[in-house]
């Protein structure tokens, strides 16, 4: 048995699919997490203890091979502090980065990415100058701790700049230009120890009120040339940070042209598609990956859509009436704008599919 | 969330790739085996105790939604007991049924099936007498408790009867034709708890020292008939039973006959390859199947070959060198002879997975 012992920083969803990946594989799981409901925690060891908790953290570490995160807004300084008694990939310094839009910004945009034109914004007047620079729309941001599209507030005419300045805070926030595009796409990327990498296919994905709502996989009637930008920035960036596992990045579409917005250094939502429509799924990449195994092929298998179920969960005998859909339910509680569990359809026939997501969402409204 | 709490008896392989089939489903797992050490003792709660402890079947049972089993040698006083508490499928009878011999046989036979000849002994001359009803060579065999080739001697000459009787310890015992065969085939079949029910394709099996070695699925140049003869055969018993959960019918197949030689009221190593070669995995139905939920479909994707792992674990770094093989590894210790894990190997060509379980069976070597 390989008895590799694995510690998750962060026991939800994310924590709860990389062990279920990595269980096959003959790995062990330890979670930490504040949270003592956390989804990932019947199904493995859980420390439950705040991320300043130094003795709990040293009680994590104890015997682990590995440790690695599932959300990128662990404190650095506790990843720092493990880094120090075992390994932890994605290596801390991706989380430093990612945690501060502006770094991340700047990031990719090293890596060959196009971006959005950016502005730290730290007063009135930094937001007076930036608004000059970016122009109008724009949208303010934190630069800290935003997800699923909270911390943000979009300015369509310099008088309404002040408000959302004090809505967020004034400090450490950025100006971006506001981007219209085409369509949304992700990539995610895997890199092993040893320098290899893979890269699944540009996936489509469609949010509804800041929220993941569905993603469609591969992405339909993608040039492979965008394919290919993707990849080169994944590449170069993944290479500049040494970097160890999967690694999402979160691009808008506009004409032939692919604007990078995002970098997640973990699993991420757009990903999960992978589990049953890619030879390899990004959770099994991802352990295997921070493991030092080698990592598995991330070709698609057909066609894919990853709906997410929101706020509440229909009743499993109605989503499993498609006798070939695939059902995740993280066994949380329900709560408005809270991600319950996703439900994904492979198919060969394009058509199908989308007529089976129909289906689907009809039950998910 | 689903919130179901399903119990198994037996934590081993089958038990752990149960809960990591149900986990997705919100499904939560509770464990009951003697050994502290079983495979799936790690990822779910798992009581340690004998199968006679009636206080620690009660405690088991505190709670569940239902109770199943791993394998078909769990007492059946103790499935009887515990389904005096909590709903227990498959249907205890079904276990009285397939630890007998004679009684699995005849029960096969009233399902329309095709079996060997066989005789109950109970004595040196029930063995005589036998052998002129049965013919040369014969198998003789416990009734009970046997299972990968052991607890069986083949009788080639009358001469060596008495030795075969007297290792066997003479009474409870059954003596079978011995079936000359083309290869030996299975059948893995599901039925819900209204009555639905699905077949998996019949696979081919190639057994060395009495061990499941390899699975081809759908078994190659299958003729259509012998496929519905099978599963009327597998609907058949299930329907007598009111069967629910997952069935294994192995077969031998001789020209266009299909003898059927045993029956398993569990999943089966024979199904291991549908995790990743069918739509809906045998371990996914059986908890769809015993918790109520709408079965999945059986179909297969692609070509599947799957090669157990025995008696030791060749380095995962080696085995995953075919960035498309799937590997399972039990998380048992080395043994001589015992199952330590698989490897699928999924492929749309027929030639291609036949060169890449080449060299999969050169690393088992």
């Amino acid at each position: 048995m390989s008895d590799l012992r694995v510690g998750v920083l962060g026991a939800g969803q994310l924590g709860r699919m990389l062990a279920l990946a990595g269980y096959p594989l003959g790995m062990q799981f330890r979670f930490f997490d504040p949270d003592p409901h956390a989804s990932s925690a019947m199904l493995a060891q859980h420390i439950v203890a705040p991320y300043d908790d130094l003795a709990a953290l040293d009680a994590f570490a104890d015997g682990l091979d590995v440790v690695t995160y599932e959300f990128e807004n662990v404190p650095f300084a506790t990843a720092h502090y493990l880094a120090q008694r075992v390994e932890v990939y994605p290596p801390p310094r991706a989380l430093e980065i990612t945690q501060d839009r502006v770094a991340e910004k700047g990031f990719m945009h090293a890596a060959g990415l196009s971006v959005a034109r950016f502005v730290p914004v730290c007063s009135c007047s930094d937001l007076e100058d930036g608004l000059d620079i970016v122009g109008l729309p724009a949208v303010l941001k934190t630069r800290r701790m935003g997800y699923d599209g909270k911390g943000q507030r979009v300015i369509r005419d310099a008088s309404s700049a002040r408000a959302a300045l004090e809505d967020l805070g004034t400090t450490n926030l950025v100006l971006e230009e506001f981007v219209t595009f085409d369509r949304e796409l992700s990539l995610v990327a895997a890199r092993g120890r040893e320098g290899a990498s893979v890269c699944y296919p540009l996936v489509e994905n469609h949010h509804r009120e800041g929220i993941l709502r569905e993603t469609r996989a591969p992405a339909p009637g993608l040039d492979k040339q965008l394919q290919r930008m993707a990849e080169s920035g994944a590449q170069q960036m993944m290479s500049t940070l040494n970097y160890v596992g999967c690694l999402a990045i979160e691009f808008f579409q506009r004409g032939d042209e692919l604007i990078a917005n995002e970098v997640a250094p973990r699993v991420h939502n757009t990903g999960h598609w992978t589990i049953e429509g890619a030879v390899t799924s990004q959770f099994e990449n991802h352990v295997r990956a921070i493991t030092g195994l080698p990592l598995g092929s991330a070709a698609p298998i057909a066609n894919a859509i990853m709906l997410n179920v929101v706020g509440s969960f229909p009743s499993l005998e109605r989503l499993l009436m498609d006798p070939a859909a695939h059902v995740h339910d993280y066994g949380k509680s329900p709560r408005p704008g809270r991600k319950l569990g996703h439900v994904t359809l492979v198919d060969d026939d394009l058509e199908r599919v989308e007529r089976r997501a129909m289906r689907v969402r009809a039950l998910l409204a």
